[in-house]
């Protein structure tokens, strides 16, 4: 695993997170990783927790430590949930009660001494709202120097939101964090609706995998089957493809700013690209703006046939 | 001209705003050019005024009466103003000073009397800063019921701004008039951005006009190829081709927001379209989304000849 | 009258606005009251402008013309209230329709008309929401060099609001109104609620007034006797009483900024006086602080005995 | 020490913070002061850390032990700085470096064990911007369960800030900070410019100081004269004196929002105590309004007085 990266997912299962980490797990010689850190999203807390381990116990990945970090938003302690992934955020799965535990450290604690004790640092992966990392960059001031680079999803940089028509439901739920992350001077791949919207499955794919006779392929069809009738993209596997195939993506260099408030402009991600929208600004990010969506699928295929073939989901 | 429908068109010219007051004196027949009312916006007023003007002489149409209206913003005493037409308005294009003279009524008098005075009504194409439309109706508060329908070009509803990454110039200068306008209760056809920036003409277009032996399509050339090298986009042109022929275009109902403010996110406007956005409200315009840009420049083409053929730029 | 300041006062009575119509009535040879311009406020505008001519009436001065103005604010067509004045506006005293005629003249027109027609121009007292006066600026740009001075009532420079925390009722109301106003450049003296809150009368005022057998001193008596066990502040009379003693406050000059938008900081007016705090701006008002409510009670006694005299209220 | 309350002060030294510290240190049999936790604000946080210890030292109170906590606002990397204090925050006086050392637990962590480790909790004094206060507050959920009360000083409740018209320094510096201790739940005292305001001295009381036979005393003397000359109120002394003799202030629950935000506005405190302001909100804290200035200032006299009683002061 020499060459593998390693590799933080801060998230929020949620199904389209739990698609983003088997496409991790079946890429291990390529992603290495080190931790997945959990936080309040599209389901509360305490299930995104037991969620993010369902999903570790289903790829037979129960050596991946499993972090809870922040029950609610920075400025809103009443937080915000998401209908999309259904009330239990797997799609109603029938998925038992995690074996893999969760370990007693803080995430901000655990991203901070895992991204230290990396020599080049760590590339972290928020794929839920950005809590969990702007409290470990404000708790730890230069836990910035061991983060390689943030490739997160969030925003929507060009075009209209999904849970408001300002903003994209990470940066909703959490603006002020999402704003502490673009300031941080980390370099920051943004992946945002502008290009997960175009990250869409034929439908085939889903019913393909429902009608296998493997039990991790039956799984996995049922929950994407579930998401897609809500939501038909898949956001936040993008930011792991990417990590496996960038060319698979195209970008442009943008200044991106979050509109901070309570209202429903808050979380909005405006995008500066021209000199002439710029002005004294330097660029943030990288926006990403396009997808193979074909070559996306095809991924996302190969990397669950990866877990399939190491063993997952054969009756015992 | 029993059937041409009574209009007015308030405008801040402004190359493109030039070209959508001749494609109206070209479709006599379909438009009532009632007056021409003037604002402050891609150039002072005194010389939005001037420039309508020698617009008008040019397509020898003097009988049309222009108006003077706002000088600046309802809230900005200090305005503001774009550079992509040039110090002059006109792309820098040699025109006599005007000979149609300015008439002494305000412009929002002038809009409250003609659409009174219309049996049934007028048709408002505002294709600048909304401020005298804003005002006609704060200072006249039944003159709703004598406009038909308002055409506007303004905002960027489902993409970024031009002006500022929020917003689109003719919002962003005055939001607090395009909100006014927005709720006013009139039906709405909005040609934002998303559409406009579709209204794109071949280069050869201006290049073959620039090339003619008529003095009219030599001017015209001009006009457009000074502007096309800062903007491509024929913005407010799509206002007067949609009287004309509605079906180069396809819209969507949307409740529109204008964010009012001081920055640069003052004069977005974001739509609400679904039922999941929309919520409590009710759609406040058509906000039109597709053109077909060829047959827009078939249109425009054909809107200039009608001109020349009644004897327009021929040597006297 | 050779010496009296040429004066309008325009108004939205509300029980403190009457008194103040009567103080300037019962001064004529003081205040040449040219017109009464009414807007909507305390009570709607058809209200409002009911009551000024029952005023009138009352005081035997049915010679002040009346106008009509706005029926609601700038940016919300909805208007607002106060619930201070009663559902009537002037208590529940019982006095008859108004023989006192409207003016067929819109109230910024008439503004701009008699401010013209005034050598040295007027000085104009809005001691309701802005709205008029604003919308008479925007319409007539050069109107501001035939106004002196603008005495007006709005606003809490140093202390809370009334109808919010944040904010005064009048300057709450009409948050860009009364932006327009500050910043005219006109020579601008604010009482707000840091002055008007300390215009107290003592209880025995109004219950010696309703014990006289006068019966104009009764109805200003119930009047004002239904008002203070609403509000006990005689906000408007302030801005009359410094026409004819200024030596009863104190002021400071300042530099106030009004708080836009639509929540409860609307309106909220923050006054700069130190150099530190005012920067780079200039004061744009005198700020009143201080009144001698003492001297204002005697004022007030004497007007209304003035007017007494005069034959008002009498058995014909 | 057994009825002493068990106390942390954090705090960003700053000549009144060190008034403040000097004062708890000067009642030990009342304040068991358990630690000082240090935040960036009046200077920064290398400096405010500095200058703690510099007090304890002089105090001869080296036992104390002092954390770092926060260099920067939770959303302004950049921060703010006062000028009030000098440039070395303690007005220039002659101290040499310290010799009691910082402790290498961050001042979240040490707030959150201290509070925890104490039965019934600590009392809480947040004298410089919240951010240690809210960070360990988001970092530690449960910590409020371990906080008796919060005694702050921040805001300016009914009259106008100092750092800006709006707002006062601390919770201008971090607004976000303070709301979310504002919204903690925890009881709150606020000791706003409403009432440090009057927490004045005579000029005397620095004179005799610094003309005293004892060090200590000359040095505090001329510390206050320095401060004195740009900043004559004790803001925060009167948050140390209210845990000692609560019977020197008045205060009025009320429910206090912060305005978040960038602009001069932001850190504004709006109190709201009426039932009509208050609406559905319940009171967030006790507003504290008003100090026996002359009580305060023997109560500090007295303070002084204990620690050179204690041997403070004189030469070894």
């Amino acid at each position: 695993m020499t060459d593998a990266v390693p590799t933080i997912i801060d998230c929020d299962p949620g199904v389209d997170d739990a698609i983003a980490i088997l496409m991790a797990l079946g890429n291990r010689s390529m992603i290495d990783l080190r931790a997945i850190t959990c936080v309040a999203g599209n389901v509360p807390l305490s299930r995104t927790s037991a969620n993010a381990r369902r999903v570790l116990d289903l790829a037979g990945c129960t050596d991946v430590p499993v972090f809870d970090g922040c029950a609610h938003p920075i400025m809103t302690p009443e937080g915000r949930t998401s209908s999309a992934h259904g009330s239990d955020g797997l799609g109603g799965v029938d998925l038992p009660e995690p074996v893999t535990t969760i370990q007693p450290e803080h995430a901000i604690d655990a991203i901070n001494r895992i991204a230290r004790d990396t020599p080049g640092g760590i590339v972290l992966c928020p794929i839920g709202p950005m809590t969990n990392v702007a409290l470990a960059l404000l708790r730890y001031p230069d836990l910035k120097e061991h983060i390689r680079q943030i490739v997160l999803m969030g925003g929507a940089c060009f075009g209209p939101g999904n849970i408001t028509p300002f903003a994209e439901f990470n940066f909703h739920v959490d603006p002020h964090a999402a704003q502490i992350v673009m300031n941080s001077g980390i370099p920051i791949m943004l992946f945002g609706l502008d290009v997960t919207r175009q990250a869409l499955l034929n439908r085939s794919f889903s019913l393909d995998l429902a009608a296998s006779d493997n039990l991790f392929y039956q799984t996995v069809g049922q929950m994407l089957g579930a998401y897609e009738s809500r939501d038909p993209c898949l956001h936040d596997p993008c930011v792991i493809a990417w990590l496996i195939d960038p060319s698979l993506f195209q970008s442009v260099a943008a200044h991106v700013e979050i509109t901070l408030g309570k209202d429903d402009a808050a979380g909005q991600s405006v995008a500066r690209t021209s000199a002439k929208h710029l002005g004294e600004r330097h660029p943030n990010c990288e926006c990403v703006t396009h997808v193979d969506a074909v070559g996306l699928e095809t991924l996302l295929k190969r990397s669950l046939e990866q877990l399939v073939q190491s063993g997952v989901g054969r009756p015992d």
